[in-house]
Order: C-alpha cells, then sequence, then structure tokens
C-alpha cells in the first residue's frame, strides 16, 4: 500500500507536517495534487467527490480504504506505522497533546495575517492585521515557545527530544515551527532565540537529520512563501 | 478510578465538551476546580506544578497516573472507555477528525469576539469583532453546518448520529455547537435552520437522551454566558 498525500500546490501549509513525517521515517508516498502532470483542479475535484467519511480542509491522507483529514488525526495514524511515536499509550496521548498544541499554534500564526477572514487578502486586514501580530509576539509566541521549552526540559528519557528517547513526529513538527517562524518573525525571533535553548538545539538536530538533510535539499521541499501559513511581512514583525 | 476533571469555574466552555461525554455515559467524575469548596486559584496552582506532561492549557482529565490535556485527545481517550465510539479503527479516526473540525470551529466562534488578542476585553477589539463576526456567519458557520449536515446525511450506518449506528462523544459535542451558537447568533441560526434539518434533529435528540436530560436540568449544567466561547452580542449578529 502506497501512501497518498493532498494538499494544496505550492505552499508549505499544513500538509508540510505530513511530509516531514513521511520523509523523516524514509517512507514512500504519493503527491495527488502536485508535479507537472495534475490537473490544477485535481484537489477541489477530489474534495467535492461523494464520500461517506469527506474531509472538511485538506491535508488529508489516503492509505488503501481509509481517507483521513486533519494534520494532527493523520499523524496519530501514521505515528506508530512509522515509527515516529514510543509504543505505550500514555506516549502516543502525549505526543498527541503536544501535535493538537501546534496545531493551535499554527491557527495563530495564520490569523497574525488573517485575522478578519481567511476568505480576504492580506491587504483588505493588514491594520487589524498588524495589531494581532504585534500580540502574536509579544504575547501568544513567548507563552507557546516557553510551553515547548519546559517540554524538553522535562523530558526525563531525553536531553533532546520532546516525547521519549528518540525522534518522534512532535519534534519533526517543532523543526517546522522554528523554521517558519524564523522567516516569517525573524526580528521576534532573534528576540526570543536566547530563552529557549533546546528547541532552537532540535530545530537543528533534526535538519541534520541524514532523511531530513536530503529532503530539505531536494525540489521536494517548498520554499516558505506569502502564500502560506508562514508569510513575512515586515509591518508584522516590529 | 475516578476521573478528574480540571477545567475554569463559571463558563461551559471547552470543558463542556468532555462534562457532556461523561454524563452522557452515566459515569461519575470529580470537578477539581469548581464548587463551593474549591479554593479560587486551584486550578491556576495547579497549572504551575512541575510535571513532566504539563497541559498548555484547560481543560485537562486526570485518569489514575495520566494527565491528559487538548479536548479533543480527551474524547478520544474517553471514547472508546465510555463506550461513546464504535469498535474498530477506522470509525475512530473518523470520530476524532470530526472532532477535530469540531474543535476549528470552537476556535472560529471564540474568535469572532476576540480576533484580535485573548488576553484584551471584548470591548477593546469590537470593531474588528464585528467585522470578524459577519463574516463567521455569513461564509464560516454555513460552511462548517453544512459539512456537518452532509456527515449526517451520508452516514450509512444511521439516519441520525454522525459516527456508527448510536450516539457518539461527537454527536454529543454537536449537541453543544448547536446550542451554543443559537445563544450566541440566534438570528443568524434562525436564517441557517431551514438547510440544516439533520443537525437541528441531532440537537434535539440529544437533548433527550435520558442521562443528557437529567443532566441539563440540574446545578452541573452551565448556563451560557457573556464570559465564555459562545457569547452573545446583538452588535456581531446581524
Amino acid at each position: 500500500m502506497e501512501y497518498e498525500l493532498w494538499y494544496w500546490d505550492g505552499i508549505p501549509g499544513r500538509g508540510e507536517f505530513v511530509r516531514l513525517a513521511l520523509e523523516g521515517a524514509g517512507i514512500p508516498y504519493v503527491e495527488r495534487a502536485r508535479g507537472p502532470d495534475v490537473d490544477d483542479n485535481a484537489l477541489v475535484d477530489d474534495m467535492a467527490r461523494d464520500r461517506p467519511h469527506p474531509p472538511f480542509a485538506p491535508p488529508y491522507l489516503v492509505a488503501g480504504q481509509l481517507t483521513i483529514a486533519q494534520t494532527a488525526n493523520i499523524l496519530l495514524f501514521l505515528g506508530p506505522r512509522l515509527k515516529l511515536v514510543p509504543d505505550d499509550e500514555a506516549s502516543r496521548l502525549w505526543a498527541h497533546q503536544l501535535q493538537l498544541t501546534i496545531a493551535d499554534l499554527v491557527t495563530e500564526i495564520h490569523d497574525s495575517h488573517h485575522p478578519i477572514a481567511s476568505g480576504l487578502y492580506y491587504e483588505e486586514q493588514k491594520e487589524e492585521a498588524a495589531r494581532r501580530a504585534a500580540d502574536l509576539t509579544a504575547e501568544r509566541l513567548p507563552k507557546f515557545l516557553g510551553y515547548f521549552e519546559a517540554v524538553l526540559e522535562r523530558n526525563p528519557d531525553s536531553d533532546a527530544y520532546a516525547v521519549g528517547a528518540a525522534l518522534s513526529y512532535v519534534d519533526l513538527s517543532l523543526f517546522q515551527i522554528v523554521a517558519g517562524l524564523r522567516y516569517a518573525f525573524p526580528k521576534a525571533m532573534r528576540r526570543l532565540a536566547p530563552g529557549h535553548p533546546r528547541l532552537l538545539a532540535l530545530h537543528d538536530l533534526v535538519a541534520a537529520e541524514p532523511r531530513i538533510a536530503a529532503y530539505l535539499a531536494s525540489r521536494r521541499r517548498l520554499a516558505f512563501n506569502q502564500s502560506g501559513i508562514f508569510r513575512h511581512y515586515a509591518a508584522l514583525d516590529q
């Protein structure tokens, strides 16, 4: 069985958290809505299909008979299969809890440039975005990043990883959070760096994992840009 | 083992989705941060404890040695134990996927009165809230409620429930969504009612379940009010 990933072409977005897990485990997968031979409407058409378990939004993963949506749910499903989470129930719930907190942070980062409506352009809500982004960088990022720093510090099984004694999908997602925030909010991240040494070390550790390093150097890895979740607007990084 | 629920006193909030599952299954639980004998700082003090698996935010559930946070994660854990989800993995992933989509909707509802910062009062962001709430009622509620209506329509195992052939925690949460939206946005919900007959019928079906009916009539059920996720401001329901 081959995993099939459905996600918007052209942006890393939420699909990237799934890609990093598949790439980190060295598991082949097919991008069904990306590539030169894919019709531009493939994803929209597939979303419109009459299926018993419809996704509300991409990303979704097709694995044999299953179609699974919601990023954290996909990782809950893939984690044991890719050996990217410990075996016991307590650790799996803990990893998933962290992934859901990452999902909350991702939403807050998205909403910092789209605080009014995801259906409007940034330019139609940039005054509100300036206010929300100021709160994000001053209040919310310190709270979330401080939380993940404490999680790394308190992990009794490792000095480096978030869950258990080995690399998990949570670590791969935290790498993407740090990378994305550095792209979107370079000034804020320079200010926050000294207080979060474990989180930044985890970023570097993940980037140096051989499979991830090869992936990051490949054309499969999409660059951050001005259409995704992590966007850089100088006005929002004061 | 007795389940212990930690959540802010005085608001239904996200804790209510957990309460409805426990009440719907007839399982006793202890509210650790609510009641006349509970210190006002109990929750804040407990959150500050140095534990290996800290919650980022309430609600969290203590079940023996486990402390589990994130509403959907708590329901993922409780579902099989309370017999509020089918046994097979595909159904459990599907139920959890729906619960995560409900969680996304809950965040959007919250942000309609707090689009700029959760740390500010509504009165400090009410102009932005008017814009965001207009988008919520015109664009987002039809999209989310239409999705859940389609889920009910397409369920091959039931004409009434969302997942499988019996009551699940997803149904209990959808009840709370409809009830909360009717409190917060009565005009919008009257407008949306004709297009969502299955969802409204599910609300009534859940409300009439004997254990839920008894709970709703009890003092354990907290009324919606102006401090929670579902708030009624006439200016936001135009």
